[in-house]
């Protein structure tokens, strides 16, 4: 199986250590992340080969940037260097009931300013077999969305699997925005990952309010929202995330796969949260490690809700799990016996 | 609305960082606090005026525990400097059933030392509008007694609102101490803040038994509590909080309110502990908030409990959120999602 | 009462900070334990005269496992110096469903290179009313396990009380190893400590499968493995730790104490996990200090599971628990309130 | 005397801890600092009203920032909140041969981006006894330099001291640009620093080659630069500062301060570093501290190159030395002898 | 040869980590020591058996500096336990030309609360073949300074040798009152440590002025000063400390033993400084470990003077050189290389 | 250019932070290295392609030190994964006379007890243009001798150039021992990296004593041992490094290369030390890019002179500096100035 190419943002993040607030700490963890490229970090680490596609500055900071891709296995040979800066986002990690804090300063980083000519899909998708990108990448300009969309033609024509996160972000772009372009991508799409929310903020998809347990659907209002998705995107499969936040300190998380007309629903886990971002990205990367292994979709679903959970136990944005762990956790070992 | 003015003691805190005992540490995590001076600086973040009043040493340890005060945007301008020592307490934090410990270390301190004749409740009060103290203040001495009774009448001369937190602490002196004393103070308050526990030690007001669930009073019973304090000090307000702790680690927090013979409940939270020091102190910069800003007790008292419940959330003795992550917890979004 | 004397083998605990994973780290949390060692130390911690016995090399690093000891008042002056190198163990703290993990790097320490002349047990014994070590001291190696069983024949000679806890390390040597070898201790016990699953694995003492309730035996269940365990080590008081693993995070635990023929629950405990190794260390300090100081096996029993409950709230490997921090618990106070 | 305003941009500045590189640290030490709020913030720890203006963002990262500056005591009250960032510089510090290394990240900043209308100059002077800047404020973009002459005038206006630091940045503007705005400010300049590279970069001020002594001039050197310096702005008064560098550990530190034709040179002091950056913003404060206090020249000149020698020593941006420290300096106590 | 007993007050020190200011810092490192501490703890890293004897309070902070001795092998089974505090000192280290800062916070503490009854001198000198305190301990009050004096009886009467350093503290008295004091103490010392200021402060021996170079005395400065202390207290040897201080972060460090009427000069060292703090101490312990096992007075003194070198380049208040490493810094190896 | 190769063992090193000792510590800051391993990455930060060669341990800590290298740019794809561990070094770090301490726990590491078959040099040196290792790698043992020397072979027969840094470790073998075995390497070497002790130890190649300086060689003594040097292993090229430790904390540093029978001799460097570990290794890693980039050796020498300066200037065991920083030194700019 050949390579899985990601193409996105990459951001320096900066979060006060453990429980502190912005205004009380005096360092900064440091992390680099972005949805796309914690998909292909999570690949990785896992064993797959994954190259990440973006535009970073040639200073120290970018190949740190750089550095935290390579270390965990990421192929960077096609990372453009250059423009001013790396985008930034400032994370104070919240806990029981206060939220989590996000300042975003991304404006006018490199890769929102790199050109479509600067992209060379033939040399980047050579030996690919799979192209993700997230709803992040168009929502970062015109250009950006250009070159997200060169890509997806130029997959699309290699034969190449491709995969979106939906992954709407409020502070990019409105949801009327979103909903127009990323229907312009829906047509490349094998597979498509988002969650109830975005479906109807960006597409209109929803379920009758009747079918509403909590704050979250039932299982047929699930399967009325997959319906009409298949009806709307005929072609393209639908994973949805189902979140529900209980507190910051704990959620509990599961997930459905809709292939071919039938919707498999996950195991739910129960999850005291270390650090809830890259949650999706997770997801993201389980599943495509899944439906390359996997034979059955429900096993590739169970492996991505799996990932997805441990990475809610790790540090930073990206999953650090190893496919043995993940299994481990399908095959029901959540108690966290030491082994030794 | 004027200044909200505070007095007491500010104490020089020293933790061993996350989970450490004493027995294991090599270095202390510092804040400054004290049950006033975290109502004053609570206030200071949600953006009101507040003014905090003691006595610090001169040298540079007294200096930090005043520039820790004009870093929040409390007026620090009326703080006497003088004396030889800062108060201390050493605060190990619990986990799970492992009690918080704290050793004091507070004999001596430059407000115990101080005397009635250093403080000018004139010019300290010329544009306030709110007189906040705890019992912890007239606990200090006979000095600090009588300097607080001094500040009570000049802000009872002046027109102002005067609110106690009785706030009793066996380590300082006795409840019948306690009991003798803080009655001196009930005819100058606008509002009492307590918990049930120390109305029944002080004044020996307390419910029938028969209106316990769990360790807590039933609404009755709370009602009941009200009626008797009504009734022993006529025109004063009252405010309870009503904590139960599951562990060290999970509180469940509310709080009511009576006024004008009706008794307010609050919504009820639990909580996942990361700094429980200050709950107390937060709840009453909530309610002194809630009661300036808000015209309905209901409100004003949810306001108080959230406030309360998001410091809980928060490394340090004070509260450091701001008035739209309280409305918004109020509002119902307890669920910690990231905003972005 | 006399000096309680554990023998085993000493590590060098590794552990990457926080929830930091082995692959993210750049920093070690050092702490020095191993299951005798830290039996040692909560006793010397309670008040109770301890001595550790094992070897360790004349370095620094050596030194450093020594002062530990004697930091928290354990005797160390029987301990022999020399060899090329400390066991040393990685530790990756799990939370929520990711497990903690173990990477063992212990061969050829100091220990499993003594011989059996270095040990002078008339002289180690001298002042000694109780011996305790555990099933990992045997599974060091043959000369290893002859040094033990010189250490419980020469305490059986002196009338010494001898306690083992099967510890059973699947990383050591396998089950039937560990049944063979470990029946040729259990006629010099007085007290073995074990949980069910080694029991089963070991000797294949198991109550039929009927009595079990989720994972763990119900009461019955328990009485059945004690009723058998006693037909087939007559003489040999047993004790069990009864632990339910929720997730990495959260645990439940109890015991049973079983004492000519009655068999002793204790109160369970649901635990916020700090720190969970050296739990089991902990209920065994607890119910040798319980059975030296208390008349009532009940009373014993509960103190040894509140010690191990309170030892999960602490980091490292020995429970720096107070006796009077124990008692509170068993008397009821889990919940955390601060005293002041 | 009145308060002394500054006006520039204030930047989070990140630095790896201790001497790690940006390619190894995984944390930032956080501080915030700005040429002219360094200023501000060591006259304040002076004892002098100081107050600092400039445009910050209304978000947290932006308040954390203004909470820095009222912790030392300035006066925040005139700074503008709003636009969409804060600037920001990564700072890895040097040692030994290898140099600091700043990488800036400042553009479209806040300040950068607010308008000449925006700020009352009469309020904010309206106590004013001295108004200070740099040559950095100006290099930030046309209106910024329009701000910055507006302050010039309403200060020159209202009988205000106006001292501009040249502090000129390579990295913003080239010398001739910078030139060209600089000498439109010198009319207003009643004091004007600077080092003797700046001068010859900006003015072509210099003196000939051969009164050069190692990288320095000779005193007489400096002299000829003073008589030109006059010549060509009359009236301004010179300080300059003189350092050599012999290794990112070791500088040496002088100043000279021509009033009246008089060239007045200090002693010169060899430091070790523990943090170089605000060096000249603290010789800046020094000077404008004595200046108003000290009737001789030569001691206002003692007392600037004595603290900005004792910022080199202090970790941060700004220089966090009281007055009588800095005396003591001048004084001759720079052995470092524990007073006890 | 028996144990070496030490007598004094043991402190909390709390001092902000690196080079960072009391005003900057959010956490304190914690070390605890005392002179006579630290004496006691380098003498048993050299492997010596030392004592130390305080009261310190019972509580967990108390426990903590006992646990300290405890660590580095001290027999603190004689230290009584109760008061209300230990005594405190703030320590911000220098650098370059900023001094060490101390802030005291000492008094009360469980020590000069202590009464003479409570110290039984016969048990505490049973094995003690030496017997040493300094100039602080009578210092803390008339009690201490009784209790101090029944120590030196004690300790003559058992024939003991006794030794110490004067180490003046104008914190705590002043010259006049030390120099009255400390010559009460001169009969029943066998050895005086001091350096020539405090021979001049407190009992007027200095040598002329004429014999000064830089700030210090020249060889036959200090030999003029033992002649007249040996003309004053015949009998007592003379050991002094010559120190010169750079900067906070240079010193030279050299001694002086006189001993049978000759003057013993010691090598000189060029000292970067770690942590200056206990240097004398250490001196105090190389010199008692020197005089107790090297039959040369210079050897001794070598040995002393290398081991308080050693100290300044160790963190905390005690020397934890080893035997062996002082040996080969007076055999000349101060190039540290790497031996591997 | 093609790559460079290196072979060797790769270590966990744990060091103590900051100036702590291994008495003092509670965490280990963590790095992974080795001679050979150091100077793959100083070459990959450089730019160049490096390939690094060894066996490490199939889990997480082997997979930590692969991903160190991963990091910063070398090829680890054949590094042989298996065994049962990796070797570690403790460290701790000296400062001013007190020394560096190394305390191994090497032995029995993957990389000892890999066999000669495992290896696959023809693919390892497919695209090579130069293979590295040093003297530590035979001294391993017999295996690892043979591996080595297979490896030299197969690079001589692929005309690959050979360098060898003597780097002798007393602690690993015997000056005999080591001295026959490294001529048997002799003539596979095109160039020999030594310093004058270890030609005199392994060689007896050294220069009269009458031309040494302090503790160095004079330049006539240098030559003397190059032309000893290369009249016993003709052909092959000689790089002295020429070291002086003033202390731990001051070294001053020097090299020499010879080429066709000419000396030639670097600048030298006065060094502050931040981290020693490697700077022999920045020395090879320097030698080896310059003599494959420029064409004047004087040049290469000077190129891998600075570039192991600047590792003294740097944590942990590599060379982080790129060629423009190398080359700035070279230049003489040495002076730290901030670039902004």
């Amino acid at each position: 199986m050949g390579t899985v190419v990601t193409l996105g943002e990459m951001l320096l993040r900066l979060s006060p250590p453990g429980n502190s607030r912005f205004l009380q700490t005096d360092c900064f963890d440091v992390t680099y992340g972005g949805s796309e490229a914690n998909v292909a970090v999570s690949l990785a680490v896992f064993g797959k080969d994954s190259r990440y596609v973006t535009k970073l500055p040639a200073h120290e900071i970018g190949q740190a940037a750089v550095n935290t891709l390579r270390r965990y296995g990421v192929d960077t040979s096609k990372i453009l260097r250059g423009g001013d800066r790396i985008g930034i986002y400032f994370l104070e990690k919240g806990a029981s009931q206060r939220s989590s804090n996000v300042v975003y300063d991304r404006a006018n980083s490199a890769i929102t300013q790199a050109g479509r000519e600067e992209f060379d899909w033939e040399s980047i998708f050579s030996d690919a077999s799979w192209f993700h990108f997230s709803g992040i990448t168009p929502a970062l300009g015109e250009e950006a969305c250009a070159i997200c969309l060169d890509a997806c033609k130029a997959a699309k024509a290699a034969g190449i699997t491709v995969s979106c996160d939906l992954n709407f972000r409020k502070k990019l772009w409105t949801a009327e925005q979103a909903g127009a372009v990323m229907r312009e991508f829906m047509p490349y799409l094998d597979l498509c990952i988002a969650n109830e929310d975005t479906l109807a903020d960006l597409f209109g998809i929803c379920s009758a309010p009747i079918d509403v347990v909590g704050k979250n659907l039932t299982k047929r209002g699930y399967q009325t929202v997959a319906r009409i998705f298949s009806e709307t995107f005929p072609g393209v499969q639908l994973a949805l995330t189902i979140r529900t936040s209980h507190s910051a300190s704990d959620h509990s998380f599961a997930g459905m796969l809709c292939t071919e007309g039938v919707c498999h629903f996950s195991k739910r886990y129960d999850i005291h949260i270390v650090d809830r971002v890259g949650g999706g990205d997770a997801f993201c990367a389980g599943l495509i490690y899944g439906l390359q292994t996997e034979e059955s979709p429900q096993q590739a679903l169970e492996f991505a809700v799996a990932a997805s959970t441990l990475k809610h136990s790790i540090e930073g944005d990206a999953n650090l799990s190893s496919v043995s762990e993940v299994w481990a956790l399908v095959a029901g070992d959540g108690s966290g016996r030491v082994q030794r």
